[in-house]
């Protein structure tokens, strides 16, 4: 990413300089091996090994900081915000841990720190929830977040593909990595999700507070139930702020209506839903990561600092409180379960008088075929429910209700769905 | 939306003021008839019908304009700028016709015009296209920017109604006006097409320089044609920029694939879609009317103006060139031609020679079954082609040439296809 912003500020460098004043000039990149060659407008002299010479030098007035991880980047934006140079970020391992900090850092040294491309690629996010929807009320961000995964349960639906058989184009494509564990178990959502929920309620909020749950063990027999049904199966992240000023930020696969704008994102695409109290329902669309657009994202950025910098102004996040998160369990969604039972007399009364001690609603049921999953010859059918908006609590209270019933074999999917209810 | 606005400041005042550290106080307030009864969290003295006294008075730091129209408008928005007061506006019409030259006096006044209101309502855009994407280059903007017609459009989609009918119900719901002109003939999204192209290309567009065609004469049979061959019909509007320089801008109605972004915004709802070089596809949805939401847009331009006085600042647009035009004949698509033809040997052959002739290649055709129009126990067949992008002007003499054939009876629909090709 950080050749593709160096390509882009040598291309589009004189039409940036005409719209805006600014002349951007690309003076020190710190590199891990200056010696290597590399295929880049760049003269030889300004690479060096020495990042931390660089973030303080004379002759650099912004700091790009694409490095990743949290040592050494977290060391070397201290010492640049310290030193009056206003910071681009596109690292969001280290902001979803020091986020809040550094942002309160930042607007101590009277600087920028603006990090578009660090959630969500090459969408415009950061700025529009920070400057555009600075008066509105903002209840819930909901979002598409990672490309990878998106991938993966689009050919699961679209092709009918198994989870392994997705996994394994997605990798030959580079869309995942060796070890996927980072995108499929949602921990990449989840620092992303942090870092939007930082900034859409101004609190902090870190990467270790978000529950996640991944896709690793969606089937495509949930898929294909959820097409039937009308649902698109999404990991989505969502950050949500309740009436008392509580928060919950938590990623997991959910059941997306088909009307539903983040039904139709398709491949590795990522979108963000955000719901206002006075603008309603917005979307953000785009490619999330990849090296062009995630330096468009950097650029932008750069080009707003470097303007901010001209007039001696800088932006300003204000001040995070520390949240108070509202437990998972207290969280309400509708869910959609698939159980097998037995096939016999009275299983579907007794599995509704379940739900109904617990005081879960059940909107619809239906009942398929099953396999005999025990190879006894005992007749079984699978039933699969929506409920109604429901307490986790009440919900989890019911499926460990379930496990317990001699009449149910197994509880196979639990998922949330989402704007059901 | 002033009453919103003002509700708005009202309820989020405080939270407002804890974030940004501006405290916004409405101080006067022009109305046509200030006597009038209100349900507004308003003082009756800040009431006044003297309009130009409001925008250069002492205790008004920042002037709001939705009165809509260029008069008095123009005159108040100018005296407002060269008394210093940045202004909020948002009326298109206005900008639609005076949008370049107002934006370069904000900037020889050396204060904010803020305009996100004025396209596509609550749906953060203008600030996008003018901060986030001031360093890509922007190839062209697809926006569904009319909320009426979609909601038309979809509900001849979704429920099988007639144009007529869509109409009338849109009528009842108060989406579209008595006169529904404005709207369904492509006016209303011609003057935001202005205004977006204006901002992302820089260069001054205004609406008479925008070719439109409405939706008034889509039947029941192209949407279900187009339904059937994959195709959604949407209101587009379109904004490019060649490498030339030139631009073109444009309304009209368009088949847009399924799987295309656009497709899936339904209802009221508008969306408009960003190509980049850089960053890609990127899209921005949500509710593109109404008062709220555009109260809100106007509210974060308000914040955004404020608090750049507070600093001594402003944003700019930089300055605007004169637009160069690339005419309509020389524009490129792929179309969706309907021809009702004479039912005998070789009719295909010479209408394909026709598209031969003219260059224009042939992606697909279908033959469907076609009422005997002219009733005179002629057999006829309804030909429904997609052709290759092409030319318009070669288009339109392939139709004209066909107009001139004894076995063409009539070209009942002609309709770009988006993203074909």
């Amino acid at each position: 990413m950080g050749g593709s912003l160096v390509r882009l500020i040598a291309e589009r460098g004189e039409d940036i300089a005409a719209r805006t004043g600014v002349r951007l000039e690309v003076t020190r990149v710190a590199v891990r091996d200056p010696a290597r060659d590399r295929d880049l407008p760049l003269e030889p002299s300004v690479l060096t090994d020495d990042a931390a010479s660089v973030v303080t030098a004379d002759d650099v007035d912004l700091v790009v900081e694409v490095v990743g991880g949290t040592d050494p980047a977290l060391g070397l934006i201290t010492a640049a915000l310290q030193a009056g140079r206003p910071v681009v970020s596109a690292n969001k391992e280290l902001l979803a841990a020091h986020g809040a900090e550094l942002f309160e850092l930042a607007a101590r040294c009277g600087v920028d720190l603006l990090v578009e491309a660090a959630v969500a690629g090459g969408i415009p996010l950061v700025r529009p929830l920070r400057e555009s929807l600075v008066g509105e009320d903002v209840l819930r961000v909901i979002g598409i977040i990672n490309g990878t995964t998106n991938y993966i349960l689009t050919k699961m639906t679209e092709e009918g593909w198994g989870y392994d058989e997705a996994l394994a184009e997605a990798q030959a494509l580079g869309y995942a990595e060796a070890d996927p564990t980072a995108d499929v178990e949602g921990f990449d959502a989840g620092s992303k999700a942090a870092i939007i929920a930082t900034i859409a309620f101004g609190v902090g909020v870190a990467a270790a507070d978000v529950h996640h749950e991944g896709i690793s063990r969606i089937s495509a027999e949930d898929i294909a139930t959820a097409g039937r049904l009308g649902y698109q199966l999404k990991l989505l992240a969502v950050a949500e702020r309740f009436d008392d000023g509580s928060v919950a930020v938590r990623v997991h696969p959910a059941m997306v209506p088909d009307a539903h704008p983040l039904a139709a994102v398709r491949d590795s695409f990522n979108a963000v839903f955000v719901e206002g109290a006075a603008v309603g329902d917005l979307m953000f669309y785009g490619r999330g990561a990849g090296g062009m657009p995630t330096g468009s994202a950097v650029l932008g950025d750069v080009i707003d600092a470097a303007v901010n910098l001209v007039k001696g102004t800088h932006a300003s996040l204000g001040s995070f409180g520390p949240a108070t998160f509202r437990p998972q369990s207290e969280l309400s969604s509708a869910f959609y379960l698939a159980v097998e039972v037995l096939d016999r007399p009275g299983v579907l009364a007794n599995v509704a008088g379940v739900f109904g001690a617990h005081g879960v609603s059940i909107r619809s049921m239906e009942q398929l075929e099953s396999p005999d999953s025990a190879g006894d010859g005992e007749p079984t059918a699978r039933l699969v429910f929506i409920t109604h908006v429901a307490r986790e609590a009440d919900v989890l209270a019911t499926l460990d209700e379930f496990r317990g019933l001699d009449e149910v074999r197994s509880v196979d999917s639990v998922l949330r769905v989402l704007g059901a209810g």
